[in-house]
């Protein structure tokens, strides 16, 4: 590359570092990259930190020494994640979302990537700081979401199927008991997916009682695996919290009622907000 | 937002920018955020479409008059492209991938969001100027694939499902004939999820014959909507292209040979290398 100003730098430092976020960057890297003295390098650092901090896009943390450098970690303000999900939550109280049988349609939120993205940006600030090897989610609602959490913490994601599928070598199915049917499901996840002892984030778009996402709790335990944390968009608040199957978990709106008669749909910013 | 030096600006525009690609700013957008002239704007635009353009990023249009203002497109370089498509073909080779029935293990690779997001950029570099209304998918290989692809065209992404959900409302469904196995398999749409007219991009993650494909063109038929496009990761090439129900496609892959007794396995890049 040849060699920057300081306002060049500044611009390729930035797209540089939001590529590649929980991604420790030796100061060496940029400095060969612009031919530039490691103190300038700081400099322009210290202004790019300023800016994230401002603007609420997340931490840029340095660390010095010899093993040191400099890392991005997403995060999005509470200010701007609660504004977020208020717009959110609007959405998804419009009265033609009800279905036969009081569920909800979300398929076109779900299918907008700009806003899966800032719901991911929302989970994965809360884990921002927790250990975690790999974003977990079961086919199929789920998948987006996942991976957008995923992409800000740097991590992979593992995919769990409903049926076994020959593309997926050798797996290990359970069976699960769907609480808000009380019916039986199977969930199977390819052996080569995940290692064991790994720590597992589990992100889904939508919980009721919460026996899918145990599923995959069962699941981890049959790969040594363990949950380090459990994201969901939307939550219903229609379920005693006695009833709920699972009680350490993070969601970002709360669907407290749906009313088929009147075309009422009623929700609240989740629990990432009440912390 | 308080008055910003020409520094901070650029790395404020440059995060801007990227979180919003195929999105039309007005100048005015930036003078008013930042309290600059729009001449000074101007001047900062100029010096982050060199850095993008440098670096293979993109595109930077600027639109002159009252409707107009600056619109990043994203674009990766041939370049840029080939590095990547021949480090996933070396990964593609590696022999423990082969399953029973020659069939190759790839979700470790779909599992990687910046693999997927790399790859999304390639195809949305493909059809950056073509007229797209969204991105369209089949459960549940290809969906990572469309979504960075999406995002990149700032696109929504509609998801065909294999059975009719109950979260979906009323649906028109459709049976198509997988090439690979000639059997006969069922997809559905929601009704709500596509608008007629629709010009629609078809991504998916692996296509032998084209069967599935297929299939969804069918089913856009029923929405009196229009194939756009069609952009698969990766292509078979053991198949003879009479066979080949489909003939207008990008891949960034192309999968020669799976040698299940040698266990060798050969990927070269795909036909978008050989426009």
């Amino acid at each position: 590359m040849k060699k920057l100003k300081r306002s060049e730098r500044l611009v390729d430092m930035t797209q540089f570092l939001l590529a590649k976020p929980h991604t420790l960057i030796p100061l060496t890297t940029f400095a060969d990259r612009y031919g530039a003295a490691k103190s300038s390098i700081s400099e322009d650092l210290a202004i790019i930190k300023e800016v994230f901090e401002e603007e609420g896009l997340g931490e840029l943390q340095t660390l010095a020494g010899a093993a040191g450098g400099v890392r991005y970690i997403p995060k999005l303000s509470q200010e701007r994640a609660l504004d977020f999900v208020q717009e959110l939550c609007g959405k998804l109280q419009q009265s033609d979302r009800i279905l036969p049988g009081g569920y909800l349609y979300m398929s076109d939120l779900l299918g907008q990537p700009s806003l899966m993205n800032e719901a991911g940006k929302i989970i994965a600030t809360a884990f921002a700081h927790r250990d975690i090897d790999v974003v977990m989610t079961v086919e199929t609602k789920g998948i987006p979401l996942a991976y957008a959490t995923a992409a800000q913490l740097n991590l992979p994601v593992v995919l769990v199927r409903r049926d076994h599928q020959v593309t997926e070598g050798s797996a290990v199915s359970i069976n699960y008991v769907s609480g808000s049917h009380k019916s039986i499901h199977t969930m199977s996840l390819s052996r080569r997916a995940l290692r064991e002892q790994s720590r597992v984030l589990i992100v889904d778009d939508f919980m009721k009682a919460g026996g899918t996402i145990q599923g995959m709790v069962d699941l981890l335990a049959e790969f040594n695996a363990e949950v380090a944390g459990v994201g969901v968009l939307v939550e219903s608040g229609a379920i005693e919290s006695q009833e709920r199957l699972l009680q350490d978990y993070i969601s970002l709106a709360c669907l407290n009622d749906v009313d088929a008669r009147s075309k009422m749909i009623t929700v609240r910013p989740g629990n990432y907000f009440q912390q």
